[in-house]
This record gives C-alpha cells, structure tokens and sequence, in this order.
C-alpha cells in the first residue's frame, strides 16, 4: 500500500503553525510497512484542495488528511473527500452527542454550525469519534483507495490515529512492523554506530538504525512480523546483543527520559537526594521534580551561584575556594557533601563550572564543569569539558550528572 | 510573485526529522508578501523529484527547495533545476575553497565526492556561500522562474537564507512587509482579543494578528510600506494605540521571553535577588541563570521542597507550617522573606503549591499555587489557580511569579 499525507490549513502556509502531524503519521505509516511517496500542505480553498486531493489519489492508494475538519465554511476536507468518492453526507446522531459532550466540558453552548461536523458519508465510512475535540475523524475506502481524515490539533490527531485508524490500517497489512529503542548515554551517536557497526550491518531483519537526540543516541530495533510475538522473539536476541556490547550506557528501552529513570531508581531503593547547583542554575533540581511522586526522596536543592552561598548553605570552606576556585574539583566535592549532610539526604549531587559566554580563562576554559557525588559516605568528582553555548552546556552537565547517578544506583548498590 | 515551498529528503517521508525549515520559509514569505499555495516533501528519487519540480513550476514562479545538495549520489536537487532550467553544472572554484574551509574547521580530509557539492550552473546563477556547511546554495533565474536551492540544515538555511536569499527576494517586491510583534503577559489571547477588537477590526494598513503561545499572548502589527521606515511610521500610533488599551501586561516588543525582560531590569536597577521554591521546584532559578551575566545579581536559590528545609534554609516557623500549611500565603510570605534575609538579597521570590497530580484536596486542590514577593522591606504574597498537567502548573507559576517581578520592577521602582 502506498499512502500520501495531506495536510489542509492556511496556517500552515503562513507558517503560523509547524506541521508536527506529517512528522507523527510518517514515523507510524513506515512503522506500518507502508510507503508514503510525497506530503503535501494546501490551504483552505476549494480548488486547490479537490486538485490536490485528485492528484494524490492518482499516485497513492491511501491519503491521510488533517485538518479542515472545523465548523466554518472554510473547513472543506470532508466535503472535497465525499464528492470524490460519490459518497452523500447526512447527520449522525452519536457524533452530534459526542460534540455536545465536548461543549458541556467545555462549559459552552454548542452554535449552529458546529451541527457541520456531524455530518458524515452515508455509506463505505467509518466515523472515528473524538474525545478530544468537537471534529469527528471519518475513514472511507471505495473502489480500492482509502481516506483517512483527521482533525488538525495534534493532541486530537495522535490518541485518534493511536486508537482507531492505526488499527484499521494495521489489518490491511499481512506483516506488521514492531519497533523497540535502546536509549544508549554517555556515548555520541558515531561513537555508537562504531561500536555495533558489524551488528547492524549483519541484520536485515529486524532492521537496526541508529539516531542522536539532544544529548543522547537511540538505537531503533526494527522487526517485520506476522504478529507482536514473533517479532518480539527477532528482537530479543539482538537486544541482547548490543545491549552486552554498550554495556552500561544502555540506559533504559522506550519512551522515557534520564530524569524519570533517576527518579525511579531513587524511589525504588528509598535512597533519598539532595542538590547543590551553581553552573546548572537548578535545572537537575527541576528536572527530577518533574517525576510525580518525587516528593519521597527529593529533599531539597540549593542553587549556590555564589560563594558566599556555598560557604553558607552548604559548608564549602573559604580555603578550598581561594585555594582551589569555586570551579574546582575540591568544591564540587564539598559541595555535594555539604548538601547530602546539611539536608540529611543519602546522596548530594552537585555541579560547579564555567557555562559562559564569558568568565572562562585559559585555566578554565568555558565548558569546564565539576560534578560532585556524595553517596553512602564517600564523596568523589569528575572533570567534563561540554561544547556548545551556555544552555548547551548547562543541559549536558545536567544530563551527564543525572547519568553518573543513575550509573551508581544501578550498578553499585 | 507566487511560491512553492518544496523539502527533498527520504528522511522526512519517514518521520525521521520534523520539516521546520517549510515554516520557518513559509513566514519569512508570508513577511516578503509573497504567496505560498502548497508545500510539498518528497524523497530522494529521481523520477518522482523530477515530477515534482516540473509539477511546482507549473502552477509557481519560484520554487524553493531545501535538502538534496549533499555529496552523495542520492541528493539530486542542483542536477534535476539545472536540467529542467538547460543549465550545464560547472566547477566554482570559490565555492570548493569554502568546502576545504569547513573541512579544514572540522579537523577532517575532504573526500573526492565533496568536489560535487562545488559544481554550479555555468549561467543565470547566483552561488549562495555556505559559512555552516558544505554545500553551497544556488539561486537561478530564467525565463520568468527563479529557483531558490538551500541546503537541509536549519543551521545552515536560516543564516543562507536572511543573508542572500531573502534580499535577492526583496529587491524584486515592489513593497514590504515589516512586523512588530507586542508581548502581552498574564492575558490570555481570547482575552486579549476581545480587549482590542475594534482596534483590530478597524484596521487594514498596518493588519493586527493575536495569536497564543504557551503562557503569553503576542500581537503582530504587520505594515506593508515603500520601505521600512514608512512601515515604522505606519506601525508607531497603532502599537500605541495598542499598549494604552492593554497598559502593563505588555511586558516586552519583539523577539524575547520574561526570564530575559526580568533579569534586564534586575541588571538595570542593581537589584539583588534570591528565589525560594517549592512546587516550581528549581525552574524559576534555572529560567533566570539561563541570561548570561545575571551571577552579579542573582545570589541563590533554594528548592525547598520538604517542610523541614523550608524552617532550617529558610526560617519558616513550624507554627505556619502547622497553622496555615505548607501550601499557603503565609507560608509563601515566610519562604520569600526568609530566601531575602538569608541569602542578604534585595528581592526574595518564593513559590508554594500542588503541582499534582496526587497531593490535591477539596480545600487545596491541584493547581493551588502561592507566590509570595518580598522587596524593599515588604511582603506580599497572591494566590493563583492553574490549570493543566503538573509541568504546565510548574510552567505556568514560574511564568506569573516572573511576571509579578516584571511589574514591580518595571512599574513600583
């Protein structure tokens, strides 16, 4: 099946709005095995949105539309679909119930024309009804060509997609594609690829492919199957594999971050955290207390920009920051000490460096962080050089601190 | 003039990246006047780019394109416009200068196919010097259609393009557009709208758009003039205009966020700060650190996340805590002046809540935030209810706690 996405929305070519959908339903249609050849953005005019749609169905069998399902006059997706496939539109009851509903919650009174969005293909359609907006998704397949309409606002596209037209496709399909990720840190994307480089090209099936995300490399685990079974069974061994070879920079598999995977081992061994900051500005500290449930284990952080804070707050000695420099290893140490002890915690974390763009010397060159780690009674730092602008450099040293934690709670109980 | 936005690359058709270059070109065109009817993304194939570049200039006089200008095989895009234009590629010896330059900056050998990345259309041609990559853009203008060729990465089609394709593009509009976009603070955008309707409807020359972004509202006030200074003149009375009717919460012009505004008047007025956090949890301090320079006033922050840090860092009283509750505007009271006193800042800023989503009851419910605001000897706190998930109550009371800042500074020096 070879499929083309189209979306409709005048705001799109404005570029008042960014065209996440194409993005989403392209990963999920190839995770699917089917092709998608072109996407497409039209506006919200007539003509141009039936040539589109009659020039993507004589190339594609499956066209997947969002947006211009609106109540205004405007909104032409379904209009332009129905007339396509002969197909008459009359009201449906429940997707009238349905946009009530949304109404109610919404505490509004329903107008007229939103009765517009109720209106669906007499027959060959399927209604996908919408928990999340007022427009109801519609599928009709004729004569060999399937539309798959969707509402434009991403948080209605996904859940719908997820739950209904995914499904309906999936069917369609006698192989069907089952992915998993390896979440590899501490590792650059090449370096990576270097490491398993003879493992990836010995497979074709599953398919490994590896890809960087801001501070972080995935590696994507693609099998072809019959079902989640089998493919399941393909990808185990070679999880296995590169698993042994990365070693303990495989982090976690899936949708997760460091910071939940951090909190979640806190939370599991009961091991309670303090920090102390001064390049990462409390970025770790806002970070972990995005995990709901947090609470438990986060005792508190200091965020020590100056020295005065660090001697105070946490207890660093004036010695070691003449001696030594508020950016030193000697500093990060006591800092994550004087934070652990001070806030009776387990473990102190805590980051001293130059973020920048200016305060670094040829000593201290911008991109010199400290990261101290305080846990069941000795304390130790490491030296990091991150490239990059401040925030880059910010991020990375957060990231690395979470990482260095995560290493110890998960392999050094 | 009419346009076409058309991205060449295998990747997007799989989901692999997000296609932010078609909006980013689409509003810079939109700014240029200059209408864009479709977008289209298609793959690394020949056939189907050939079709799709003949297929755009049927029915558009520019077309421009990102992607495909790579050194391998498969990037095809200055091979199909030369062709479809009769031009005959050549070698610019400038432009393979500039190639060993960024190879020289990476510390890496050029290979022979980067030679390829060098050959341009001997005629009816502009080269676009790349200085972040190595292929060089092509501009080429013949018979009545002009071809805008960037490469793939937005690092390097954004700089390419403000330099030297938008003012190749400038000459040839008659007139411009220039915007001027009003930041408005703790106003929602329907608010807002309604605030300013008849101002907005009133208008067609300089045109007046709300629109939303997460936690703020803008208006862009957008002129089309000779040139820029009438567009100026245009803008000024209606920005006014604007301003008079929506008074402090515009809290900035142009391209900036609150944490910048705040941290510049801090700077400004010398005015020391320290932050207390509980639900916010480290954000407004991290939000703050993000400006460079602000160690000379920002002093430290606290997250204070249990009560007994809230009582030992910064002298809460038990009887409060019992009292009132952590959760409270006494509570935000004692945590901003105890961060102020403690920390011997001029500005303390405290935040208590739940962000959820366990934690709410009938009386404190999810979204029950304080900020309590301590300067020059006083102590206020307020009480806000937000809406959302528990990141979006963070966001949203890091972003009200900046804003009553913002006020006071800008308003009670």
């Amino acid at each position: 099946m070879r499929a083309e996405i189209l979306a409709v929305g005048t705001e799109l070519l404005l570029g008042d709005i960014l065209n996440t959908n194409a993005q989403y339903l392209a990963r999920e249609l190839a995770a699917l095995g089917i092709e998608v050849y072109y996407q497409t953005v039209v506006g919200d005019n007539p003509k141009r949105l039936e040539e589109t749609l009659y020039h993507a169905f004589s190339r594609a069998d499956l066209v997947i539309t969002t947006g211009g399902l609106g109540p205004t006059d405007d909104d032409l997706t379904k209009e332009t679909a129905a007339d396509y496939f002969g197909e008459k539109l009359v009201l449906d009851e429940k997707a009238l119930e349905q946009i009530q509903v949304i109404f109610n919650r919404m505490g509004k009174e329903m107008t007229q024309n939103n009765r517009k969005q109720a209106f669906v293909p007499e027959n060959n359609s399927v209604v996908m009804y919408n928990a999340n907006g007022t427009a109801p998704g519609i599928i009709i397949e004729k004569n060999g060509k399937i539309i798959i309409m969707l509402p434009g606002p991403p948080k209605e596209v996904v859940p719908m997609f997820e739950k209904q037209a995914k499904p309906y496709l999936a069917k369609k399909q006698e192989d069907t594609f089952i992915s998993r990720v390896l979440r590899v840190a501490s590792v650059g994307e090449s370096a990576m690829e270097a490491m398993v480089k003879d493992l990836i090209d010995a497979q074709s099936n599953p398919t490994i492919a590896p890809y960087a995300k801001e501070g972080e490399a995935l590696l994507r685990i693609t099998a072809k199957a019959k079902d989640e079974e089998e493919a399941n069974r393909l990808i185990d061994p070679i999880a296995v594999a590169l698993k042994a070879r990365l070693g303990k920079s495989v982090y976690a598999e899936g949708e997760t971050n460091m910071e939940t995977e951090v909190a979640k081992l806190l939370l599991a061994q009961k091991k309670t955290i303090a920090v102390a900051e001064s390049c990462t500005g409390g970025e770790i500290a806002s970070q972990l207390v995005r995990y709901p449930g947090i609470s438990e284990v986060f005792i508190e952080g200091c965020v020590t920009y100056s020295n005065e804070a660090k001697m105070k707050r946490l207890g660093v000695l004036a010695e070691t920051l003449v001696t030594c420099g508020a950016v030193s290893k000697e500093t990060a140490m006591e800092m994550a000490e004087g934070i652990a002890k001070t806030a009776g915690a387990d473990i102190g974390i805590a980051t001293t460096g130059v973020a920048g763009p200016e305060g670094g010397t040829e000593d201290k060159p911008v991109g010199l962080v400290y990261i101290g780690l305080y846990n069941k009674g000795t304390v130790e730092a490491k030296e990091f050089h991150f490239a990059g602008n401040r925030n880059k450099i910010r991020d990375r040293a957060t990231f690395q601190a979470l990482d260095w934690l995560r290493r110890k709670l998960q392999y050094e109980k």
